[in-house]
């Protein structure tokens, strides 16, 4: 079946919602990101039987951020086990924001809330194997091949201004250092997570990872097991209650989609399979990249997110969809 | 197709879980739920076809407590308008204990965070259409009746009971007052959402509220829309962000199934219809209803999640699983 | 010796500094508060041998308010006994606003953290004898009488305004009753804090207040003992450690005199004796009453806290000199 | 006049309070703490005629820890200007704990509220002049040698074992750098301020430090002015506020003399001039250094805290007693 009408739906959405990119702003706080056009926007939809429906900027490259939060967890879960890795971090939503340190201290022991936030993600990036740094890093990237086929890059502009400015990260490691909550030397620690903050993708990429997410953990194209089934659900989920920031929850509920954002403006979102019930075009499931560098109040591409609500409408998308 | 395997299924895994309860204490903060057994343990699943798959106690009549805030939502969205419930109430998970008022104070003006938590079960039912408690509480009956078949009764003991140890809950429906999130006068507010509270039940009610929710607001049976299909999403996506207390995300990620606890052990179920490449053996999705009074340090039933946990991973019902 | 020099010096002062009138705003969250002149502003000095200092409005009625919480406190000390006091409330500043619940929340088991934010006041106020708010109201214009020399007059209008519009205050105070530090009912307890908000004042008897403080609790004209020694430095160390809101801290250095300050623009304060060493003129002590209800951002009276500082400061009065 | 029936009466209470040290117990997180004599107990009264009143362990050496941060403060002061200093952090009591970081992040922009929590003295010691750690912990050095009429030394081996656990501390550090409030690098802030807890005293050396305080800022003896009265004034108001950690407010209610308490179990007190109408029999004010390793919750000197208590009552030398 031809992708036309569809890929032509999208552009039309794509060229309807570019308006709304007016109303974010680009993340200033460090000059590569700065930089980024607050008006490109793209997106990329990748299906089980490796058709692509695409629109906008698809092919611009743009550093992971908080999205690499999702492969962080995943490489993690992979190589130490689902239950080690939740030893160390809760898989419960917060109303806090993402670089919060105030529950770490009210709630003991200062067991991080769960992986989408920086505490959480800091003390998942420590589980990675290896003594230092280069070998932790190593596992997430080769997550990474595994996912989208290509080793990416790591951005050494944004790294090094990221870590010159990673105040805030770097007190969260200190904390859950000493709260017992951070199992490799914090330098090491901060330097991966900062590192996969800097890796480079396409919205390509992201939805190729999304549509692993969408398929329990399973490559769909290459039929091989990226993840354990139970990791794929957790991950989900995980996107779900608390991906989006502080939007998490309407994101949920309005939406309806597992999604991760980040400040860079993109989304990885993972779209299962759904009921033949519902009118979802692709009852066989897809995985979504978003690029929208103009972002809102909490950290979400504004014209992504009113993307991908307009998808999750228009095609029946939602999770809560029957 | 005959139901007696599944019935055998369940009833099996009843046995083993019945002895879960032990590892959890009835509520005590008023009588009536103290006299509860504590062995007590029983689930019904309610399928579109009408048929009950059901095992242990599932005609003993217990009060909704905070399962009461499904429909509770489900009512006020129906006469007021999802959008009007919206600008009163967040729809945002929170790491806090169901009557925490921190959250209200630091972030301001002050709006709940959910409907599921105390503060945003208050401000809905003040949002009922009335001028006076019996005409709010009349229409959260009606919506039972609705759901359920027949108008359930208000336990008159633990209605007075809990009003008479309702300071907490007086506090915020005060503190809500003071910040302009109460639309309605403190008593009349505080009685309605009491004796929703105290509305007596049976895991097969649960069961069939569950159903409606699962079938996108219609009751499969009779065909008649409840609410909206955006409302039934909107409810799903609370129960499954912030419908089990602090233990939430977890349930999210492990069970997978929107639900709603009450502290008198009750547990109200959705499972939508899923795709045909799972291996769930009701496709067309069910509703569910559990009560076991012995609840754990989160306020859930012990043997209930346990028994829902086996449900969901032996009968692949996880909304995240593709 | 004349007290001219002084009186013209203080005369002085006040021109100078009603000019700071300007930068403050009268309270409006009731109407008789908002009605009052914001360029007023009024001290008295009152002299162990019963001379008076004064400079502008020492005349004009005014409600206690917050300062009110002083002899609230005083009162129940002196019918119940400090120990029994401090079992309800303790003496911990905090950095948090005068109507804050979250310390009540965070620090289990919940005692309200001292007597001079709502939430201790209202503590205190249930534990004055009576078992009713009637006989509760009397012992503190009681003691009041004791002070001033006359029954004061409760303002109605202020009163029923109050009461209109206490839905904080009764939020605190229904959350006192749940955790067990309400030794009243609640409404009783809301009427008599209310009522004491509401009585009528004038600088003058701020400042007999304040001396009998700077007095050890002795009343220097008559002799007569009103509250015991240690009650007396108690309610002293609570003035100076948490008696001007958020700028306690601030107050107790750069002013450095006990002192308890209230919406309505008083302030009553306390200079005990001093060393023969200081420059203070007035080495037998006195007290201060100021009237300026034009506050600060904190809800202390601007143009008072200005006089405050140039009188401790010219005079000589920080109980840090030496 | 002979000093023998106060030295006796000391010596007294003395034997009487060192029971109280079995309430308590050794800090024990660094191992040079834990190795103390928990039944230590000594305490130094100077005059300002150079009389020494005392009894117990006086001349053993313990480390400063938080009673650094009283001199940490007056040699900012006196060397960048108290009004520089204030710019940086705030002089306000809080009810949190003495490493808590949850107000820096709860009231923006996220000042500390005062120099005698851990975020406020590592602010503080970063403003001593200098580019690097060596010349900051100089000028300390040399505060501490005006005061004391010697240079003290760092214990080595506590402060290497400081920095290899002084995870929370690093963590308020790098917090503060990312929200402006750190005039200097991380590691020499850091540095600096632990040094400064590792220096070692006797109780002597705190008594001469607070007779200075107590003497408005001039040395008794030599005459020399150390600080400015304002910044003396501030630091007495500083310990009486916040200088016993959360027992701060009792402490004042209850014993009323400016102190600051480390967990080696050092107090520094500073009991100005006082009324000649007080039974103190020091009327000149003395410094009071106390040693007693065993500690309370709060991590104040048990039998230490119960001595001053006796001293202030028996004889008379509360700031609020008049």
């Amino acid at each position: 079946m031809t992708m036309q009408p569809w890929q032509e739906q999208l552009q039309a959405w794509l060229t309807i919602y570019q308006s709304y990119t007016a109303k974010g702003h680009v993340a200033t706080y460090i000059p590569a990101l700065a930089h980024a056009n607050p008006q490109a926007l793209g997106i990329s939809l990748y299906l089980p039987d490796h058709r692509l429906i695409e629109a906008g900027d698809t092919t611009t490259l743009f550093t992971m951020q908080s999205v690499s939060k999702v492969v962080n967890f995943m490489a993690a879960c992979e190589t130490r086990g689902l239950a080690k890795v939740l030893e160390n971090v809760d898989v419960e939503p917060t109303g806090d924001s993402f670089d919060s340190m105030i529950r770490l201290e009210i709630h003991k022991p200062g067991k991080p809330f769960n992986p989408m936030i920086n505490a959480g993600a800091i003390t998942v990036a420590a589980l990675l194997p290896g003594d230092h740094e280069q070998q932790k890093i190593d596992h997430f990237l080769t997550m990474m091949e595994r996912c989208i086929g290509r080793k990416p890059r790591i951005n050494p502009e944004v790294y090094a201004s990221e870590m010159k400015t990673a105040h805030r990260n770097r007190a969260i490691a200190h904390y859950l250092k000493g709260s017992g909550y951070l199992d490799a030397e914090v330098e090491d620690a901060l330097n991966v997570y900062v590192k996969e903050c800097a890796v480079e993708v396409t919205t390509r990429d992201l939805a190729k990872i999304g549509l692993i997410l969408a398929h329990d953990g399973c490559h769909p194209i290459t039929g091989e097991r990226i993840v354990t089934k139970k990791t794929a659900q957790v991950t989900n989920s995980l996107m779900l209650t608390c991906g989006m920031y502080n939007a998490s929850g309407k994101t949920a509920a309005f939406i309806g989609i597992p999604a991760k954002s980040g400040v860079s403006g993109g989304i990885l979102a993972s779209v299962g399979r759904r009921s033949p019930h519902t009118s979802n075009p692709f009852p066989d499931g897809c995985g979504i990249g978003v690029y929208g560098p103009a972002i809102d109040e909490y950290g979400n591409s504004v014209a992504g997110i009113a993307l991908l609500q307009q998808l999750s409408e228009a095609w029946d998308m939602s999770i809560f969809s029957s």
